[in-house]
């Protein structure tokens, strides 16, 4: 995909006559009005989504992303960057923490490798590299834009690749040492925020490595952007152009399955930080695509709140979760499954001899 | 079982060491430490309950209390009393609200005819009625003390039996029209607060409904507890008092769930207002019980911020549910499943090349 292709996308709204048939549907389940809350919402969104009444989620896949990122080498994570390949390798395995929360659930799991700084790719991940690692976002641009794009197709075939095959959602995943790191510098970047207002602590962090943090994502965002590091990004080309600068290609992947999802009618769930600054980037680059994805959980990442925020997406999971691997994602399925059960299969009023609740505005 | 056997119950502390040994593990796993948030902290709750490091919950049981309250003769709902009998017939059925949510998810569900305000107990549905409905709480105390102890009573065997039958988890689910205007005065009572300001619209009100609602609730408290009508009760006496005289059969048989399960070692899950204010009340009443209980979701009915704070219990479901049945607890179920399964058969650091992480304080 190129640039200028990429910016003159066009999303279809998701079909509001859909919504309001579907919240009609809601209403004539022999139930309170508005019982299963935000449920409802959901899968009416999903049914919008989707272009059906009655969507199907049967089939249902997780798509994780993992790379690494060269501002690793500045001490921002407590881990080295050799655990974004020994995790991908036990994703591989079906050993990872969100394969073992799922082994008693049907999930098709697709584990990209798209720049793990590694030689090979482990076994049971699909090759995508793009290259090994990006560069360290406080001496160099972290991708070129070709890069960044390249990455960006990879999301956008194995999202379409999963439409093709019958999948009715899918949840968004990762893996990168250091990728707190790069999302919330391009947070900042995306809205001009400070970065000790939203940095958090990622999977763990002495104050002083806290610090640390706090100061690259500083040095990043004054380097690329200059005299408006700290101000809020306007334009589709400054957001692509901070992506390629402060992203990740885990980062960038995700975005494109973000678009891809809204291409082609797929909701797309996001996941904790990570996928959720995916997505707030692929709505800066794609304006629109925001309107076919699914919040899962609030996270434990302070920077989450600014992303829903902006997404307008309220999230039913409040767990501080704070894994990644698509983990708080796939959380929201058996909920979704529960939800949809009940909307499909629930018993009407008219099939009972309750009379229907009416609704009164609170 | 007699008011001086109740008030001398002791409940014995979920095991400390059971949680330390818990959390050791859950930091053992190839995994961000404190990663799945506060659904370790449940599953270590739930191991200390049990008394057993790896709990079981492959068995779940849902116990729906149902049964009609004198008080909806004020107008306090838009539904006629009818209602009660008419769900909880589709109950079972199968086909009420959480029957068509869990149709593709085991799990046992027992539902109690405790006070159907009917002659007869619908098909499926376990014929424990105390009475035909209590009495109007404006009028008179709701129910006797010793109706008020046979409905604990029931509660209490329902699941005592299911902790025999190797169920190791219980959500609890109501049914009964009028039950958020009981489960609110009891609120108030034993808070000590003023009726409008928790005062939520149950299945919908109009704005005269809400209005009218409000003012039997505080009419019921002043005439069952005079000049105190708006203090905090602290004894066990008062409690059970407040319970007989505005509670429902519902409510009370859901005291005994509680405390029978803090009794045998078996967690109980609140679902929403009417389950919370039992957990609550059962608390009150036989101070530990609520050790022994697990939240799911935070609902859309406004005394549960109460509840939950009293009980410092804090849900992981987030979604403005009010429909009832137990159909917020069961959704908590596969969640519960899915980090269950990440404790049990997650891979350990040790297993693995990586470094255990660090756990700093934040």
């Amino acid at each position: 995909m190129r640039m200028d292709e990429l910016f003159s996308i066009d999303i279809k709204a998701p079909d509001e006559d859909i919504i309001t048939q579907s919240k009609e549907r809601w209403d004539a389940i022999a139930k309170p009005i508005d019982g299963l809350g935000r449920l409802e919402d959901i899968v009416s969104r999903i049914a919008a989504i989707q272009g059906k009444i009655y969507p199907d989620i049967s089939k249902k896949a997780l798509i994780i992303m993992c790379s690494d990122n060269g501002v690793t080498e500045e001490g921002v994570s407590q881990s080295p960057r050799s655990v974004t390949y020994d995790v991908a390798k036990l994703m591989g395995e079906g050993k990872s923490s969100v394969s073992s929360m799922i082994s008693d659930y049907h999930i098709d799991v697709f584990v990209y490798d798209v720049g793990i700084d590694h030689d090979g790719t482990p076994f049971g991940v699909i090759d995508a590299k793009v290259r090994r690692s990006t560069e360290n976002f406080i001496k160099k641009p972290a991708m070129t834009e070709d890069e960044c794009l390249a990455a960006m197709e990879i999301g956008n075939d194995a999202v379409r690749r999963c439409h093709k095959e019958g999948f009715g959602i899918v949840a968004t995943g990762e893996m990168g040492v250091g990728n707190t790191t790069t999302a919330t510098a391009l947070l900042c970047a995306l809205k001009g925020l400070e970065p000790r207002d939203v940095t958090g602590r990622g999977s763990g962090l002495s104050d002083a490595g806290f610090e640390k943090k706090i100061r690259v994502i500083e040095e990043g965002l004054r380097i690329h952007r200059g005299k408006r590091a700290f101000e809020e990004i306007t334009t589709k080309e400054e957001a692509l152009q901070a992506l390629c600068c402060l992203g990740g290609f885990d980062i960038a992947a995700l975005v494109g399955v973000f678009i891809g999802g809204a291409l082609c009618g797929l909701p797309v769930v996001i996941d904790g930080l990570i996928t959720g600054v995916a997505a707030l980037m692929a709505e800066k680059i794609v304006p629109g695509t925001g309107r076919c994805m699914i919040a899962s959980h609030f996270g434990k990442e302070k920077g989450m709140e600014y992303v829903l925020n902006e997404l307008a997406l309220d999230p039913v999971i409040h767990g501080d979760l704070a894994l990644g691997e698509g983990t708080g994602a796939v959380l929201l399925f058996p909920m979704l499954d529960m939800a949809a059960s009940l909307y499909r299969n629930g018993t009407a009023f008219n099939e009972t001899k309750i009379d229907r609740y009416k609704r009164y505005e609170e």
